[in-house]
């Protein structure tokens, strides 16, 4: 492919099966790009500005990059990442660039290495491993290019062969990005997802306020039980105008709570009061968890549960920094309970789809397969965050395969604000399951022809069909 | 082997592990099975009948299959099961196959289409891979076949080299069944087990009501703790007269209790009477294991603990279809808290046998194989249910060998009321040690000399030697 | 290498890595051994006697082998542990040895076949695989060459090309032996490692008097809170003048916690008077991992949790032998909640070295990876006890890698008393570094330079590093 991507990267070497992973990659590998699930700015497509400085585009914003350096000792404004008391940051992209192609080699054997190789190399053309040497050619060659037209936003979209991408909003975000993307003419299809976390953990910053701006943006009463459900049904409407499928929710754990309607109402009041305590909180947001669900009956949204991360895991940093500077850490996330109210109210439904994801690989063979493979609502998302990468995707399929299929998997989800890396991520994962495929075949488990069927339908026809794109 | 399963199926493809693999599994492919622990229906030897219809036979009762159509949207009553109201279920054998053959892909990748390939190709002759195009005549071809004499249950034991299996009998069992075949003179060897759930576990549909049944049938009063001891040791010493050479208990958790006596005793008339609460009923499972485990040590039976399933995890389901629907899920199981009653007690005895089963993969090598590798009565069951396919195998091995070896293993259960598909999950598990052993040769950790040796036990010896067979 | 040990031994089989492997192995496989972490005798470096015979030597220290062996039902007497009621042991060297020969097969497929074998061939010249027909032989060539001056420790310490190895002593040990070997004026550098464990769990036998000791060897009062903090920072700066650079923690769990000073006063207070209740001790020993945080980062001295075993499980087998017979079970454990405590206080700390180990395999991917791929404090130590395996060192970097990098880890650690099995432990480390690191460039995710760079720093450099050696 490139000086820095070998043709055959992530194939197994044993000959046999590099020669039938070959031949499957080979018949998908041009296939359009469906990204039904990821953190892009509409704000890119709508304006169609020229990206910032290499630095600003590829390193300041990426929680993986940042987050490794910081484990190895360096400052975060150092690399561009401002405190919250306004001190000192670095501003020149020269600077943060050299500092990261200096320490390069502490991404060896990670994700970020093969995402940031293939954008170097298959984006910008750069045909040298990254090290401090040629950091300032290497940064030239990118601010140059940059500089085009056919590296603004659109161009690139078209260029990557992007079918459909969906960003994530707020459910209080007014969608304007996506509503001056339709109204531009530009034939790329955008579409948002329902996120609604600050209007429904009584956790989140500011959440009365926000329960309020819900009031006012839809009309509803969200002083009470019912006008707050209606004004989601009417917000999800909206999203659904702006080609919104799906609904997310980050909740730390997988609970749900199904109550009788007169004990969510009085939870709600005490939540709305601010009267709940810590265990009140947690049942409202599994409670609403379920009334997605019931939501997506009628709408048809697909509901995606990501939980099981400690976000911000260090006051220090929290305090420092702010939300979202690497301290989200998984831990141990128990399903089977925890899904049972939701399952029981809906986990039947045939035309409901539930998409699972995970950070706790334990639960892929124990929870998750058993339950996606009998309860019709429920699929599995991909191998997520920490474990979006070779490693763990295979180990995503050979924990998940044998009980719940193939076809109970969604495809992949690129998860990424990183713009330019989208290509990257979607061939590592195409790559990664026809290796899969191919040892599968080797090992005379599958044959070669429904090898081909299934290299297709996990690249492209099964993200299309979970997300109802 | 066939048309359908290839001579090196679940082989590694490298040509050196391949090629050692071979030998191995060529040395021990034609060896009896030994089926030490299942579910088959001791009437079918009893009366040696022609099985039903295809699709009675191979559909219809395997919980794998049912499991994942319906997670594909397919009615259950489509596929033959009946609602528990009595309301229309499909009774046609070959619009039953049509559907299954219909849907075959959902299965690629797991563990039904191999067994399934296996049966149709080596049992029934079937050459082409089943899909709706075939399902006709594929029909045919098994029904005719069916009702040829030597598709008879005995013929196709014998035809299959099976040197004993086990089924699995309730406490309260007349073992009528077993009792024909041995009047019958046939000569194959058909045991019993010991499986008391429905007189231990007070949570038990008729808990009551057994436990006065089984004071009938003993003579001994089970309204005295001491009494209800006695009928136990008189019922395993009437299974042991049916060849029973284990108990098996399927409790939810690995709990145990080691109570004294006068408590012991104290709560089996609160558990008796109906008045125990949650917690004191799981305290009488607990201790229960503990009685057998002191029975087990009087009466040489082998103690098999198979915990860590919710089941009929959906209460629709139960309520439209009864148990045993698919619903049941794996869960998170403590072993090491939860065992040592069990092991305070009679852990350390040698002449002992207790096989610890689980659902959780997470416990290989965190608990069993270091409680297995240390404590005299301790062995591993094979990997079970879910994980009973080529990765879990796999795993198994991987997780447990270097902690617990291979002598605190016990051979392969196929755990299966699908008889057709006995030599095909035999034929798998000796084809995933096989391979698991040639990695090792490939790899100078062991001998080629050893390996053979080592392929014998895990296909034959092994099991005859922890089930006492 | 020799007819036990395969040139090849754990390499791939695949042609092309196994080539690969073989290059990297080349270019590190006479490094010096760094151990910076073990159990050794600082005694045998002392006094520099000839080692006992075989037995003593090779099997009855090592709780690996007697666990296997007491699984499989044989009598710890017989291989010469005694029990603690003085009852017979079995003293003849010969005797024990043969035993163990009779049983050697029970270890195919473990480490302590592979570190046995290499023991032989490489150590001792044998030749043939052990079993009951050559253990005489076997035994009497151990035997000859043990009694040679070139087998005494110092000899063997220079021969397996040790550059530092590190003890590990309680607080209290008057560092006599270490002290001799400073005086003799070997070259060896023996170096010692702070484990407070007696004198900071209040369940340790003694505890109280432990204090009292500790009050008298270092002239503090260890009646109070700040005396007993200073008797620490006094006996640490003791250990550093024996050249220890750590301090290693052996609590059941990863429980940390950081009081403030009067509640932490008041703590130590019950603690100290045996008035503590279980909660309290957790929360005191918790406690005690923060302080030495502190202490860390003004003596620097690396500290190392070793937190999961539930120590001496069998009551039954304490009674009758006494601790650390095999019966050291792994438990669930969680670092995400209970290492917040710590890291709050000191994790964003750079100068600070906190190495993490686990039993819990489930904990790489899901806790370990990414708590230390973001806290600058935090580092991963290497796969531990039962993990410290082929199998488990390649789990270890496949869990890891992707999320901490390599850079997060810290090279290999032999944790070992068993001295003549150190360079067998390097040498199947790196080499299952070498053939992990085969793998990815194989796979085309590293480059063959990059790997030569990261096979040195694994087997050398990282340990040096991290433990500040």
């Amino acid at each position: 492919m490139s000086a820095l991507i070998d043709r055959d990267v992530l194939f197994a070497s044993d000959p046999r099966q590099r020669s039938i992973a070959r031949g499957l990659y080979g018949s998908i590998a041009t296939l359009p790009i469906v990204s039904p699930h990821g953190h892009t700015d509409p704000r890119w497509y709508a304006l169609n500005e020229p990206f910032p400085d290499p630095a600003q585009l590829l390193i300041v914003p990426d929680h993986y990059i940042f987050r490794m350096l910081f484990s190895q000792g360096v400052d975060l404004q150092r690399l561009g990442v401002p405190p919250m008391d306004g001190s000192r940051t670095e501003a020149d992209g020269r600077a943060i660039w050299r500092l990261f192609a200096e320490n390069y080699r502490l991404f060896r054997g990670t994700p970020t290495r093969l995402w940031m190789d293939y954008v170097l190399s298959t984006v910008f053309g750069i045909e040298e491993l990254l090290d401090g040497s040629n950091a300032d050619s290497v940064y030239d060659q990118i601010a140059d290019q940059l500089a085009k037209p056919e590296f603004r936003p659109r161009a690139l979209f078209e260029r990557f062969n992007i079918e459909v991408i969906a960003t994530t909003e707020g459910a209080l975000d007014d969608l304007s990005w996506h509503r001056k993307i339709r109204e531009s003419g530009w034939g790329g299809r955008v579409v948002t997802a329902y996120r609604p976390d600050a209007v429904v953990d009584p956790d989140f910053e500011g959440f009365s306020d926000n329960l309020d701006r819900l009031g006012d943006m839809t009309g509803e009463d969200t002083g009470a039980w019912s006008g707050y459900l209606a004004a989601h049904r009417k917000r999800r409407e909206y999203f659904k105008t702006f080609g919104a499928t799906s609904s997310d929710h980050g909740h730390r754990t997988a609970t749900t709570a199904n109550l009788g309607s007169g004990e969510a109402e009085a939870l709600f009041q005490r939540v709305r009061t601010g009267k709940a305590d810590a265990a009140e909180r947690e049942t409202f947001r599994g409670q609403m968890l379920t009334e997605m669900g019931r939501m997506s009956l009628d709408d048809g949204l697909v509901l995606q549960i990501h939980p099981g991360s400690w976000r911000n895991h260090s006051p220090g940093m929290m305090a420092r920094f702010g939300r979202d500077k690497g301290f989200d850490i998984p831990t141990r996330t128990d399903y089977v309970a925890a899904l049972k109210p939701l399952l029981d109210a809906v986990g039947l439904e045939k035309n409901l789809s539930v998409i699972l994801f995970t950070l706790d690989e334990s639960s892929y063979s124990r929870e998750l397969a058993p339950l996606a493979g009998v309860y019709p609502a429920l699929k599995l998302g991909p191998a997520w965050w920490f474990h979006d990468s070779p490693e763990g995707m295979r180990r995503f399929r050979e924990l998940t395969t044998e009980t719940a299929g193939f076809y109970n998997t969604v495809g992949f989800n690129d998860d990424t604000r990183a713009f330019p890396s989208i290509p990257a991520r979607h061939d590592i994962a195409r790559r990664v399951d026809c290796a899969f495929l191919a040892r599968l075949v080797a090992e005379h488990r599958l044959t070669e022809t429904e090898a081909f069927e299934l290299a297709r339908e996990l690249a492209y026809t099964l993200a299309k069909e979970a997300y109802r794109l």
